[in-house]
Formats: C-alpha cells, structure tokens, sequence
C-alpha cells in the first residue's frame, strides 16, 4: 500500500496543480523532500484491515477487564513517528486525529526524547510533588518560562491541573467564589452561610449557575458535564445541575452567500443568552459564569465569527457574568494562533481560559480578580504535574524553533483548499468544509455515509476522528505539513471515488 | 541539629527500652544500620527555619502567579531521599506527610529511577495515548501484572483514571448508570430520556443521590464536593446536589473502655444511614450508591468497626443501593494491608473501589455488573496515564520483594506504642493516638496547640501533615522503619518538652 501510493506520487510526479483538477488526479507535493523531518516516515504503509488480528485479540484480552466499546485498535507507540500511528498489526496510518487532539509535535518527537535523557529531569518523573503545599525549586521558573510566556491577552496568572474536566471544574470554581465574594463586599461569610455549606444547603452553598451552549463539550465530571450538551450518551442517567443552556449559532456554508442569515442567527443566539441571564436570576439561580468554546469541537466543529464572541463577552461584562473560554481543544496552535480566540481580536477576550490536550498539563489561566481569596479552596493532591510541565516547555521552544504556528496556517490552507475542492467534486456527499488552520471539519450526507468514509480512511492509511452528528473532524499535529495533506487528500479521494 | 541527634542517640545507647521510660529519655533503634537502605539519609538536618529565605523568596516570586497561600516550603526533590524530604535552604527532614499521602516508597527510590532509565519505557512517557480508544500494545498486561494483582476481593475489572476526584466521579457515574439500568430492567432509554438528558433535565438526567458521611472527603469537584463534608472552605460558595449526609461514627477512646457507648453510638449512625435512604427516596431522589472511607483521613483520621462497615454493607444491599469505597488515601498498603477494607475481613467487601496518591495512577476496581454498558459512557480523553502504570507495577514489586506490609505492621505498632507513651506523658495536650498500620493521628488540645506542635517539629526535622480541628497526621510512606519512629518520637518529644 505504501509503496503503491508512492509509485501513484512519482507517475504524476509532472503534475504541479496543487488543486485536484479532475477525479483521480493526485496531490504531489514538491517541497516533500525539504521539509521531512528526518525523524518520521514518508507514508502510510498498510498490512491488514483494522483492526488487525493482533489489536482484535488484545481487545478480546482487555474486554475482560474494561468496556472495550470504544477502542479502534491497539498501538505500537515505540515504532510510531512524527504524523504516523503504527498498530500492533504493523499498520503505519497518518493521524490526523492524534489522540483526540492530544499530541502536539508527533509521536516520539527528538525533542522530548531528550526531556526524558536528561538526568537533570529524573526526579520531576520520580517524585510527583503536591504542588498546591510543596512545589519543587525551579517550579516558579518553569512556569514562568513556559505557561506564561503564551498567557492570554490580559492574564498573568495560570494554575496547572492534572487533566481538562479539572481544569474546568477548578475554573467553575474559582468563578463562582468570585462571585459571591463581589456580592459579600468586604464583609466576611456568614456563620449560617458556614454551618450550610457543611450540609451542601444554601446560601453557603448558593444556587449560582454557569451558562453554557447546546452542542458545547466541557468535560465529563459531574459539573463540566451539566455544561456539555454534544450527545445524549454522555449524559444519560447522570444527574445534573438545572442551569441555563443557551444555542450555540447554526452556521450557513459557504459563509460568504449566508452573511445575512448567519448574522441573524447569532444575534438571535445572543438574544437568547441575555434572555437566559434574566430569567435564571429571576429563578434565584444567577449566572456566575458564561463558558463557551471558540470553535465547538466534539459537538461537531460549530464555528461563530469574532462579532459574536466580541458581542458575548460584553453581555458577560454588563451582567456580572464571569466570561470562560474553553480552550482545552482549540489551545495549543492547532488554529494558526497558539489560542483560537485570539481571532476574536480583543484586548480583554476573557476572565479564565482553561486548556489540557496538547498542552500536555491541564489548567487555566484567570485574571487577577479570579484568583480565590484564600488558600484550600482551589486546592488538590496533585494540582497538575510538573513532569508534563518539562515536556511542554520543549513542546513550546519546538513550536518557536520551527515557525510551526506558521507552517499550521500553510497547512490549513492545503487542508481547506483540499476539502473544498472535495465537497466540489462529490456535492451529493459532502458539504460544510469549514476550519481555522489544520482544525478543520466537513460533513458527510449521513451518520453512516460519515462512518464508512472513515473506515475505508482508516484501511487506506489515513486516522480520522468523527464529531457532531455527521462531521469528519482533522486534528492533525502541529507538524502536519502540506505534503501531508496531499497524502490525505489523495486517500480521501480514493476513499470518495469508490463510495459514489 | 542532624549531628546532635545523632550525638544524643549514641549517648543513650545503652538504653533499650522502646518505650519511653521518662521525659527526655530517647527513642534508640538497635537495627537502624542493618536496615537502613543505602540509597537514603539517616537523620534529619536543619540549617534554617522553615520556610527558609530561599523558599520565602521563591514564595514571593509564584504570589505573582498564583495564591501560594497553602505552601509549606519549596522542595529540592533531587536531594531528598528515602524518608528525607530536602528544601531549597538545605534542610532535611524526616517526611511523615509524604506530599499528603502520595508517595509510596519514598523519593528517588532506585527501583523507580531504573524505571525511568529503560529505554524500552521511553515511549510510554512521550507519546501520552488515548487510553479508550487507542491503547498500548502491552496495556492488558500491565494492568492484569499490576492492578489485577492488588484487586479487592470479588472484583476483576479496573478503570484508570488520572486523578483521585476523578477517579471518584466516575465512580459515582457508573453507580448512576447501573442503577437506571436496574430500574430500566430489558427497556431501553426513552426518547423522553434521551431529549431530557440533553437539558439537564429528568428523567434523562434522573434526581438520584450519593449518601456521604459528615466529616467525609472524596475530592472537590463538583460531585465529589458534594459528598465531601470536611471543611467549609473546601465548600463554601459552590453549589451542591441536595443529596443525604448521615453521622459517621464518633467514637471514643481508648477503645476497650468505651466499647458499649461506640457500639452505640454505630448503631445509631446506621440507623440514619437507613432512614436517610427512606426519606430521600420519598423526596423522589432515591440513593444510588453510599461512599464511604474506611478511616475518614482529611475529616480527622475517624474510624469506625469492621462491624459497622460490615453491616453499612449490608445496608446498601437491602435497599439496592451501591456500595462504594473509596481507598484514594487509605489504599496502596499504609495500614497493613494493601487496601484499608481488607481489614473488615468480607468476602464482598464492596461494589466499587476508587483509589489514586500512592496508587500514582487513579481508578477503580468494580464488580462486574458496575460496568457501563456502552462505550463513551465512562470516559475521557487520557483515562489514565501508561506512565503512571509503570512506576506503579515496580513500587508492587517493591512491596512485594521488601515485604512493606509487614514493615508496616512493624512500624505502626512502634508508632502506636510512641503515641500512647507520648499522650500518657501529656494528657493536657494529645488524646485519643489511633491507627492502623502507620495510618496513625493524635488529637491535640485545640487547634493552635497542634499548629504550633507542627511547626516546632518541622523546624527540629520532622514534617507532619494535619486534619480535621485539631489532629496531626502521620503518614509516612511504606519504606518507614522503626527506626524512623524513633526519630519522629524524639523530636516529638522535644517539642512537647518544650510545649509544656
């Protein structure tokens, strides 16, 4: 399979449209050899179908101890590099899923390698310190050389955590605590308001609520999961916070022939979160806190322009609603700018912006007033882990090193000239190319049609994630380079041609 | 301060009573060069006060960047060793706090520095995986040479998990899940349900609860916060589910002089646990599960009798409810057994066991039936860390090859036999020294007494940990010889000297 596709590469090796210019025609990418990195293969290579009979058996192996509902195949980590996931079947694929959006610069990156040989580094894997009473000597530093040199516009102020539902939860947290301490003024909490939190009752325990959108993804535990509204699996038989939940805009493509109806329906959207903010403090549940993210991820990649967010953050600010944007997808580059509301354009995009995934260490980062007043109350063993904090560091002098926020927008724009000449080309089939960067998505007619592409994808060499009801979403590395593309658009193609 | 211990060791060599005979008499270990490990230090030493100028500046320095409120000192992790904790001015103490029960055999162990230096382990540090959906080839093995081993009785599956609090709050999800299910019987979800559920409504998101115990602590997101019932600060400002919080047993001591009155006073929690269930399920938010720690650790190191867990057991059985133990700070060996329930002495101890700090990776152990039924139900994006696992399968073999748990037993009966002396010498200030294993605590007066006990201790060596009003804490980790109790009995006995 590899070889094939690269015999395929060289016959059309004349052609230099980077467009595809007729069915069958194929993507080749001149500058493939320059910008290689010596570190990770040149293609897929394909040996069974997947999953394989190796990954098969593990899973009948593991289905003894776990639901194994979930998993694709098994993985031979130490033989993957850079953009390919090799199985355990010998399988080489090009991911452009990368751990549900979680590795930043490729599997088995030099870089890190070296984090993991410096001697100087044993003792952050050793000794997991509890950071929050006991933080180790370079751990001032460390963030500061790292988390804070791409803080947010307006923040100088970050806490790790271990994972993205934490993050969220803490940042919840530090919302709500925020808010009742601005309607306390100066004085102290009450005794009836110490004696009842003991007991989970009111006022210690307020009914504030956080504001959230139909299709948003915030986590899994118990209060990012009263915020997450993508799908009904997630939430089923769980019980749940009675808080506000405003729609997300549902976006018409191409944007530019919808610019009316797609304006109208976000200032509708908008309508309807200011209308949500009254009403919930009518009910005696006040909104704390406003948490969207810039680009809905699992929710099926569900974009609002710049205006809208602009427009939102304002209504937070006039009503006391502390403003949360959810970076733990959409952090860390994958849209072209290390974090995707930085295409809003504001000075003061946000109170608390909370990241995990690719950042490798969970988090947020909150302006000065968010930070809780007393020591415990943002608090936990771990509080993040300052090994991942090692890998980060390098992760972001990699990211420096190498232009990559750069090379993403080159290759987002590979990524979105190949998905539009796609949806061209097969209309019946797919529609909605839509992305910022390499964080791109299309949709497919149907679940199934959506569901067949990727697995026909997958055997030919190319790992894709799925999202919202239909979409294909792209969660390439920040190493996806265009000749990359051109591999994934030449098996999207192939894929495409036989589904007709 | 390390040489004149030393100096007044030897001077009282002769002496070889273990008990301490009168004030100012010292605690000698005849075996401290035969068992001490070559790898660490054998006394404590101290050059400044603690926080020492270099950790104040270092304070200093994260106030910019987060509330340090809650930090002891700044730690020199690649000096310390063993039982020995090193700060940035130098000091070294003896740790019997541990980074709040985390680590299991002590800093810099050689077994886990040599995990580290594998290159075969390489991978599994640098290419963190989607464990759901994409694991490691050799992830079944791992986990049945490592988790299976140490599972509770009647429990062949495990989930991981990254943290404690979530560890807990998927827990509590799979108790959900399982009880709608029960309720559902053959049925599947309603469109009602599935709607509902997506609006945080019931019945898709059902009014069920978690009964919890005063004093408990189970984490602090928002559904584990809502059974923790420690310390208002940990709860105060955020919003709760209004679920049963029954009495946890306040026994008195010494136990054998108030049996009768602590049998009582179970009895009575019991029966409030049983018309707690009552009552919540006429309010129409019937409990799906009860968790509960074998010895409430943060609340104050409360204990209860296997008696009284045997029949709490029972409880939930009859009405239906799971039964869900969470070992997050007693598992992993502290008390003599590898998990605190072991002591109980059931066959069917539980449904659910969660564990995570000296675990290194979080989780939980469930019976079969607790397994959610469908994939994507339980989980998220890494469930868990493949590094954690690995240093997690050697600090087993550790406890396996260097029998820990009867080192345990060994050290915590000294300990005990240190803290009855100790509060027989001064009853004005401790009472009620308890324990199991070296999972040990003593009451002090009041709050500013054990404060100030603490703090002259960590400036003589010996780092302690507190909890609930006014209890110090003792939790070493499981290299913790007798030798080392005579070390902390020492100092403590200087430090109540001096307190009188």
């Amino acid at each position: 399979m590899a070889s094939s596709l690269l015999t395929r590469q060289l016959a059309v090796s004349l052609q230099q449209n980077l467009r595809l210019a007729a069915p069958g025609s194929r993507y080749v990418s001149k500058t493939a050899t320059k910008t290689v990195s010596e570190f990770e293969y040149d293609t897929p290579s394909m040996k069974t179908a997947v999953p394989g009979p190796k990954s098969q058996e593990l899973m009948r192996q593991l289905g003894e101890i776990q639901n194994v509902g979930a998993i694709h195949f098994f993985c031979n980590y130490e033989e993957s590099r850079g953009n390919y996931l090799v199985d355990v079947d010998g399988n080489r694929m090009l991911d452009v899923y990368t751990q549900i959006s979680s590795i930043p610069i490729g599997y088995n990156h030099p870089a890190l390698m070296k984090v993991m040989t410096n001697p100087n580094n044993m003792s952050a894997f050793v000794n997991r310190p509890a950071l929050g009473i006991l933080p180790p000597e370079n751990f001032p530093d460390k963030v500061t050389e790292s988390l804070l040199t791409i803080a947010p516009s307006g923040m100088t102020r970050v806490q790790t955590m271990a994972c993205g539902s934490c993050s969220n939860e803490n940042a919840f947290k530090s919302m709500f605590i925020w808010y009742r301490n601005k309607e306390r003024g100066d004085t102290n909490p009450s005794t009836e308001e110490i004696d009842s939190c003991m007991i989970n009752q009111s006022p210690g325990c307020p009914d504030l609520s956080i504001l959230s959108f139909m299709g948003a993804f915030h986590g899994r535990t118990l209060g990012c999961l009263a915020t997450t509204h993508s799908k009904a699996i997630h939430k089923l038989d769980i019980p749940a916070f009675d808080w506000p939940i405003a729609p997300f805009p549902k976006l018409q493509y191409p944007l530019e022939e919808f610019a009316r109806e797609n304006a109208q329906e976000e200032a509708r959207c908008l309508e309807e979160v200011e209308d949500l903010i009254v009403k919930w403090r009518q009910k005696g549940k006040p909104v704390a806190g406003i948490v969207i993210e810039p680009i809905q991820a699992e929710g099926g990649d569900n974009h609002a322009s710049p205006d809208f967010f602009s427009k939102l953050r304002n209504i937070a600010r006039k009503h006391g609603c502390a403003f949360h944007v959810d970076e733990v997808q959409t952090g860390g580059g994958a849209t072209g700018k290390f974090w995707a509301h930085e295409h809003w354009g504001l000075d003061d995009p946000a109170d608390v912006v909370s990241f995990s995934k690719k950042m490798l260490t969970g988090g947020y980062y909150h302006r000065d007033e968010l930070q809780a007043d007393k020591p415990y109350r943002i608090f936990n063993t771990w509080m993040g882990d300052p090994s991942k904090n090692l890998f980060l560091s390098e992760v972001l002098n990699v990211i420096r090193r190498e232009n990559l926020l750069e090379e993403v927008t080159r290759s987002g724009k590979a990524l979105m000239q190949g998905l539009y000449a796609l949806q061209t080309q097969y209309p019946h089939i797919l529609s909605r190319a839509r992305g910022q960067g390499t964080f791109c998505a299309i949709d497919a007619c149907d679940d199934a049609t959506r569901n067949s592409i990727m697995m026909k994808a997958r055997n030919k060499g190319a790992f894709l994630g799925s999202c919202g009801e239909k979409s294909i979403r792209f969660r390439p590395s920040l190493i996806f380079k265009e000749y990359h593309v051109h591999q994934l658009m030449n098996i999207l193609n192939d894929v495409l041609t036989e589904q007709k």
